[in-house]
């Protein structure tokens, strides 16, 4: 293990969890279990993709625990977005209880957000829950290793299906991210800096300065860069465990990006690029009701550019379909249009009851100038 | 409404609910959960089961909702065991997505254990846990209406997929009983009788007393049996909320009782029926260890014969495969053998590591008399 090593304490009482961030640390798997706690007494089963295991990490995961004294069976299901099903998570359970897991048992999941929500799900239900231990290989899933949701998406709404599961413990090897491709890694870079942007002047200032070299997976700004967004993410749910209110500020830019998301053709965009043009959207919007000025929404289109984010609304999107959309997210309750709007970089605050005639002209606006 | 109401507290903090039992109560259901915080806002759903439906209760509370202006959609499930998978959990989240529920809707369980575990299940899963209200129609049904578990089963294990969920509410209408085939109501009263024997000897003396009025379901013995059954299981589980260690006492009987029922060919044995023998089991087994004497055990088995429940081991199963089974049970961890003992009527201990040897002599002894 070579460079700096980060640890963030996720503190929810006798559920809390350090999230451990350094190069290397898939090798110490079985170690670090051991630490947390987890009982190599019974079975334990890693969850993994196809891309994640054909790129060798899941070997690294595999063998640690083996050389630790665990008992290890192996489920890999196929990469992508496709896979967060319940119908999945029912082959899941069932490598669950052919590998013998009992309650003492733990659920590692090795991949980015869909392993990590799918393994979470099965983890949460699995004899009406099991110890979860993340495993987390790209730069978006730091945000799912705080806060403790896990779901599996419905055929008719993604996240639909899930439950509140904390981690055991979350060990963020950044070394697997060299093998992550990079339209991947800019993507999770968006939800960092919407963590700036929330709550966190200092660090979007130091993300303006420190772009580069995160892109290029510098090793020691990548540790930094994971531990102070993971912080933020803790903070605020540490704060509103079960998303009654403070919670709903982590939804900046995505009222507007899930609504690309669900319409735009599957793989148009990947979720941080649709979350970027929605922090654009939702810093426009604030301007235009004179919550915030235009240097502050011009800095942050500016920062998601040069994360190679796309920032221009998507000029084949009805903005009328794109506001149905909006009303209809499962965020909304009673077909309400609500808005994280900024004040200021660092600061934000929940609207609920946007007037949607302004919403629809600057959708247009925005449409037409792209 | 006539007769006696009775109301059970269910202790947990934040999440305490209460149960109402009474006659009519269904027909209050609006009503009730008005006073339960429940909005008309959002849709709700009602669940029930094909029987239950036919029986005409599923319209005594869609009528009532409506009155007191819910906008209520159904999902009736065929009524059985066997509709207790992650498959019909899926149509029925389908239902509740088409309803239009959201994150302030309620689910309806009205209906017996199977009902209430499966709709349970949805509603702590969907958009990860919304409101959920029980209606149970069945005597076993005041079991699973504390305690939080809700639950579907795996094509390889009861209850293997599932989560700790409370409801909001229970509303209890004793009138709705009166369709329920007299073998379910016998069923039932077995683990009303385990109450007694785990936890309270004045409750047990009581049952032996009202034996027979409970078996005809009169109004005022069954509001008394019912809500005290109910308040013992509160007792256990507000001690123990996580299943850690006291909860576990109510596996009482269960151990051999969830062995019978999975080698019985299925439909051969009802839950009561089966645990009634394993309680039989669990008394001699007590005397056997010397933590008991002969005449506890004889009054148990007297006490189930007359509520018309089975007391003889089935001569077809076999032992060695008994034995098996029970070593393998989703409650033992690591292979051992842990059975619910006896000391005396109204106390019982949780005993580890449990010698194969006396248990399978003993199987067989009993195998031989029956
Ligand atoms: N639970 C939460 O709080 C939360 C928060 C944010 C996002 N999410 C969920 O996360 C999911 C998106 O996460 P994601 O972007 O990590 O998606 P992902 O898991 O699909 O990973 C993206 C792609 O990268 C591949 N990959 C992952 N790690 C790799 C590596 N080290 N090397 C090579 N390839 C690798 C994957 O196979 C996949 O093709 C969504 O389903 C979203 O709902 C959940
Ligand atoms: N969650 C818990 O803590 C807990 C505790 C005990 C049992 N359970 C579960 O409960 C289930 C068994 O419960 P159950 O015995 O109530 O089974 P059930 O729900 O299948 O009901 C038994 C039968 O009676 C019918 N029925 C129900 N109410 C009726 C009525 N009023 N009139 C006419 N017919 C009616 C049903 O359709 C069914 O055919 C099992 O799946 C078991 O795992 C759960
Ligand atoms: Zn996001
Ligand atoms: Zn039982």
């Amino acid at each position: 293990m070579s460079g700096e090593q980060q640890t963030v304490t996720v503190d929810l009482g006798e559920r809390s969890y350090q999230i451990l961030i350094g190069e290397g640390l898939l090798h110490e798997t079985g170690k670090l279990a051991q630490q947390a706690g987890i009982s190599s007494k019974s079975a334990c089963l890693v969850v993994s993709d196809s891309h994640v295991a054909a790129a060798g990490h899941l070997k690294k995961v595999t063998d640690s625990l083996r050389n630790s004294g665990y008992r290890v069976a192996e489920a890999v299901i196929p990469a992508g977005e496709e896979s967060k099903t319940l119908a999945v998570a029912e082959q899941v359970f069932d490598q669950a209880f052919d590998a013998g897991l009992d309650r003492k048992s733990a659920i590692f999941a090795l991949g980015g957000g869909v392993v990590g929500d799918l393994a979470g799900f099965v983890a949460a239900t699995y004899m009406r829950g099991i110890a979860f231990v993340q495993l987390p290989t790209t730069v978006l899933a730091h945000d799912s290793s705080v806060g403790g949701k896990v779901a599996v998406n419905h055929p008719k709404g993604k996240n639909v299906i899930g439950a509140f599961h904390q981690p055991k413990q979350v060990v963020y090897d950044i070394s697997a991210l060299r093998t992550l491709p990079l339209r991947e890694i800019r993507s999770g870079v968006a939800e960092v800096i919407k963590h700036g942007i929330i709550w966190d002047r200092s660090f979007f200032e130091w993300i303006e300065t420190s772009i580069d070299p995160i892109i290029e997976l510098d090793s020691r700004i990548l540790a930094n860069m994971l531990a102070r967004s993971c912080a933020v993410k803790a903070a605020v749910v540490s704060k509103d465990e079960k998303e009654d209110n403070l919670r709903a500020i982590l939804n900046f830019g995505h009222t507007l990006g899930h609504a690309i998301e669900s319409l735009a053709r599957y793989g148009t965009y990947t979720h941080g690029e649709a979350i970027s043009i929605g922090m654009v959207f939702a810093a426009e919007l604030s301007c235009e009701l004179g919550k915030t000025d235009r240097a502050s929404a011009e800095r942050i289109r500016n920062l998601l550019q040069r994360a190679g984010l796309p920032t221009e609304m998507p000029a084949n999107l009805d903005p009328a379909a794109l506001l149905q959309s909006m009303k209809q997210d499962k965020k909304a309750t009673g077909g309400k249009l609500t808005f994280v709007l900024m004040s200021e970089i660092g600061r934000v605050e929940i609207i609920n009851d946007i007037d949607e005639t302004v919403v629809l002209n600057l959708l247009r606006r925005l449409g037409r100038s792209s």
